[in-house]
Order: C-alpha cells, then structure tokens, then sequence
C-alpha cells in the first residue's frame, strides 16, 4: 500500500501536567497481515483520563507505557484483511489498538461490532468501556435503590452521564456535578437528571445540600479533591461509594488530602475502588444492555470530536482540564 | 437499702482530649424497683474508645450523652431484685447499663450470661462487645482467605487481639501494629500472631513491609492517621478494610488528612466503615462462637483493671492514650 501509517508515541514521561513535548508523531509504514492476524484501519480513537496513569512509570493496576511504544487508547475502525479464520475484511471492529491509523491485531483484542445498531463511536462511549464502566460501578457497587438518592461527579462525562441516566431508570434522585452552566443545563434538560451543582459556582457544598435534600446515598466518584470531600460530608448512613476515578488528582504532584474518613465511619459508608476490566462479565452484560438502550435513544449522550491524528495530544490534555463536553473522540478516518 | 449509688455523669463537652473536670462523681439513692423492672448491681464496666464519640454534640452514629446523664458503657453485673418475669435475684446480665453502681432495666438491654462458662469481665470483652465487633469486621467484611496476609492495628487491644487469633484460625498470616516492645512481645508470644510492629520505633513502613512480605490483603483499622495512611502504601489489589475504629483521630480538633485514595482507586480496594451494633445476628452469632473458643483457651486476652468507678474517668483519658493494655476495665464490686 502506498498509504502510510502515523502513530502517537510516548516520548517522555510528564511530571504534573502533560504537555504536547510528551508525545511523539511519527509515520510509519502500514504494517503487512502475517498468518493468523487482522489488519485494521482505525476510524475513531478514545482518549479517556485513565491514560495519564499509562504515563507514569509508578505502579499502577495495568503497565506503563513504555517510552517510545505507541500510547494505549481504545479504537474502532474496520477490517482491511484477515488471515484470521474469525474475521472479514469489511468488518467492523472495536479493540484497544493506540493511537494510530492503522493496526495489526492477533484477534483476541478485538470484537465484532454492528454499525447499524448505533454509530461506530458510540462503541467508544455508551456502548463500549464508559457505558459499561458506568453499569458496572453503579449497580455493582453502588447498589442504588428506588427513592434512593445518586450523586456523580464530572456528570456531563462520557462515564457519568450515562450514571445519572441509568439511576433515573433505576427509580433514584440523580444529581450531578459538573463545571458551568452550559453542562449543567445539558445534564438536566438533555439527560433528565433531576439536578446539576456547578462546581465552579463556589458554592459546593450549600448546592450540593439544596439538590440533595434527603442526603446521598449512592456517589459514583470520577474527580476526587475537594468535590470528594464535599461529597461524603452528605452522605448518609450505610451508602454506597464506587471509586472510578480521581481526575482532579492525576496531575497532582503531592498526594490530595481526603479529610472525611471519619464520615466512612460514623456513617458505616463502603467505598469501592474499581475498574471495569477487572469484571468482564459485568461489561460483556452491561454492553449487552446498554446497546438496545442507545438504540432506542432511552440513553443520550454527547461527543467533542476533534479531527486528525495529529490533534489527540492537545485534545487529551484538553480533556484533563475539563474542556471537552461529553465523550472526548478524535476521527481518524 | 443503706447503700448508695454513685454515678459519673458527663459535666461538659471536651475540645480535644477529655479531662476528669468534663466528668462529675454524683451519689444518689439506690432506685427502686418497680414492676417489670430489674434491679442490678454492677460488678464491672467496659471503657471504650467509642465513648470519646459518645461525649461530643454533633451526629454520629448514636445519640452524644446528655449534659448531666450518666456516661454510657456495657456493664455486666448481678439481679439483686426482678420484678420482669425473666429474670430472678442472682443472675448475671450483661447490659449497657452505664458508668454506674446500681441500675434498673427493663429488660430489654440486658441478656443473661454464665459466670461458669468464662469469667464475667469476659462479657465486656473477648465473649462480648469487643470481640463480636473483631468477628464481624474480620469474617464479615474483610473476608480474609487462608494464606492471606491480615494487619489489625491496636492489636494488642480488646478488638484487635481477637482479631489476629481468628485471622490465624481462618489460615491467614497475622500482622499486628502496636504501641511499645511489651505489647508487641505479647501479641506475638501469648497470641500467636506472626509478626507484630511498634509504630513507637519509627519506621512503621519499612518494619510493615518486612514484616508482610506478600503485601497486605486485609487491614482491620482500630486507629487512624499516620498508621492508616502508612498500611494504604502496602495494600495489594483487591484487599478489604474494615474501617472500626479511628482513635488516634478521635481528640483532634482538625480533620486528619487521608493521602491513599488512590491507592484505593488503583488497587481496587473495599473500604467498609461498620459498627457492631447494626448487625445483631452476626452479633449474636459471633458471642456464640467465641464463647467456647475462650473458655477452651483458644482465644486469650489481657485486661487492665481499674479499681473503683471513682477512678474510671483517669482510666478513661488513659486508654485513649494508650495507656492500658488489652481490654480496659474498671472493677465496680
């Protein structure tokens, strides 16, 4: 093929904020299908936060990046060939195959997925590791029941919107968190939340009360920092807490103090740290479930998509600061 | 009756830690009983750190001890009188009848207990509310597995000395974190547990690490602060915290600050804050199997006594410091 590959490195490890020096584009060429592989041409590239973790060289529940290795990302595209008895080209598939335009895969990362069902880069958000990591934490771990009332921070996110909408349908108060009116009026008028605090309004904990009037029962963490400590400082006696992410946190370089321990306590509280991989069951169920559910527009939701390859490293650490609206996507194709 | 009864009341709220002044050491006529009423004599009272909570306005998971009430505490002691169709003159009941000589109850907070089967003071302790609480928060929410590696701080203490003998009995390898050589001698010598660390010798986190050489599966928390921050470092993925207790927390008049939510989120970790009382039926369940085991000599325990409740409010202060060894007691007949 005449067509050339291009792939995002990593080229050094960041300390504190990533910057655009972190990574390295290079072109390369397209890789040739060998016995037993597929050759795919991805079409959409996830950036979600847990990527700055694959930055560190720390101990972390998955290995680092290595400098030099192409960045990690989940990716749907399509099957160019296959020398795999369970693949055709033409296919579509979703996979975690990097940052990259074009990639080999020996089969077992991938799944066949249906464009006709929901658009491809839904299987990037609602219906693919999001929307399965928002089922499983939230009825997991979080345990909500009816009448119960559930809080989710970065609640426009491609994570927690789909939260609030899966407690709404559990018959729970939802309530999120997200910063400025512009989200916070997306996650009720669009997601039919019942309420949204703007944690950039400087009035957490008041909002927070006043949208919570019978206290929190269920909090489905993703920013961690003072909206955590804000958060447990309502929560009731036996809730739930599922722990998916602290992204206020990752580009701290002192530990964040969490001063409500004592909340855990006193109010018998269980927190849940999680990830969604640990529990492929619960995702293979959750997507089972979360498919006909987008198909059926009875869970909404909203993409930034930024255009081009070469934009992912501005667009992730964009996302880190909170200035995507919903699922964070770049088109490759 | 000649005989008087003396009662501690609580005289005012402390700020940090307590003094003997925010206690008051009142006589008062020996009650009268009346018709479904049980009279008892007192013969020991339990302190515990739960008790600091207890002295305090704000919410917790009880109601805080009224200005001028009698102080609350487990107590077992002896029927001098029943008018209550259950009980007779000469029983012993353990109850939480307080920090007092003679009490009436209705019969509802009092149960009867053999003096036959172990000595009485173990009815506030290993077969009573301490050691139901070790059972509960080690069998019921860290679920510890043979060849696990568990750590219990205060282990020394009426909980967690329970807690590294069960642990050793579920085939689990027992940790203990506490203050001093003396009491470290003793829960390794007279416990049985493998390994214990004195966080008084300065290198909680290195003596941890060498003492839990497959990592930490379960912590059973009694203290807090530095100590919970230290044993975070050290968890493996998918451990439990049972969160029972905080004392070194307990006298502080700002928030400790927690630094390890992250390794919560990366490791996967169940953190349950409990208290024993929400669970009767483990309750019950639990004295009944630690019963048998103690008066078989298969679990063993410690007692510092106090003689006489006018001294109790020094023991009191004392065992928030540390001071006592194994599980206090103040000896009232």
């Amino acid at each position: 093929m005449a067509e050339k590959n291009l792939q995002v490195l990593l080229a050094s490890r960041p300390t504190g904020w990533p910057s655009e020096s972190n990574f390295r584009i290079v072109e390369a060429d397209v890789p040739e299908c060998g016995p037993g592989e597929v050759l795919i041409r991805n079409h959409w590239l996830s950036l979600d936060p847990y990527m700055r973790g694959r930055m560190n060289a720390g101990k972390s529940y998955a290995a680092p990046v290595e400098i030099g290795a192409v960045m990690t990302g989940g990716t749907v595209g399509e099957v160019l060939e296959s020398k795999h008895p369970r693949f055709k080209a033409g296919q579509y598939v979703v996979g975690r195959l990097g940052w990259q335009l074009f990639a080999l895969s020996s089969g077992e990362d991938i799944s066949v997925v249906d464009p006709k069902l929901v658009p491809l880069s839904a299987y990037l958000g609602a219906v693919g590791m999001p929307g399965a990591t928002a089922w499983s934490g939230l009825l997991e771990y979080c345990q909500p029941r009816a009448g119960e009332t559930v809080v989710v921070s970065a609640a426009s996110g491609a994570v927690g919107s789909i939260v609030g909408q899966l407690a709404k349908m559990q018959g729970c108060r939802a309530v999120g968190i997200a910063g400025g009116p512009a989200k916070c009026a997306y996650v009720v008028d669009e997601l039919g939340f019942d309420a949204c605090v703007d944690y950039k309004a400087g009035r957490l904990h008041d909002d927070l009360r006043t949208a919570c009037p019978d206290g929190i029962d269920c909090y489905f963490e993703n920013v961690g920092g003072v909206t955590m400590d804000t958060v447990f400082r309502l929560l009731n006696p036996f809730s739930r807490v599922a722990l998916c992410g602290l992204i206020s946190e990752y580009n701290a370089t002192e530990p964040q103090a969490f001063t409500m321990m004592r909340a855990v306590l006193v109010n018998r509280v269980r927190v849940q740290g999680f990830i969604v991989s640990d529990r492929m069951d619960l995702y293979q169920r959750a997507i089972a479930r979360l498919g006909p559910l987008v198909a059926a527009g009875r869970i909404r939701y909203r993409e930034t998509v930024t255009e081009g390859l070469r934009n992912a490293p501005g667009a992730f650490i964009g996302m880190l600061r909170g200035e995507n609206f919903g699922k964070q996507l770049v088109k490759l194709a």
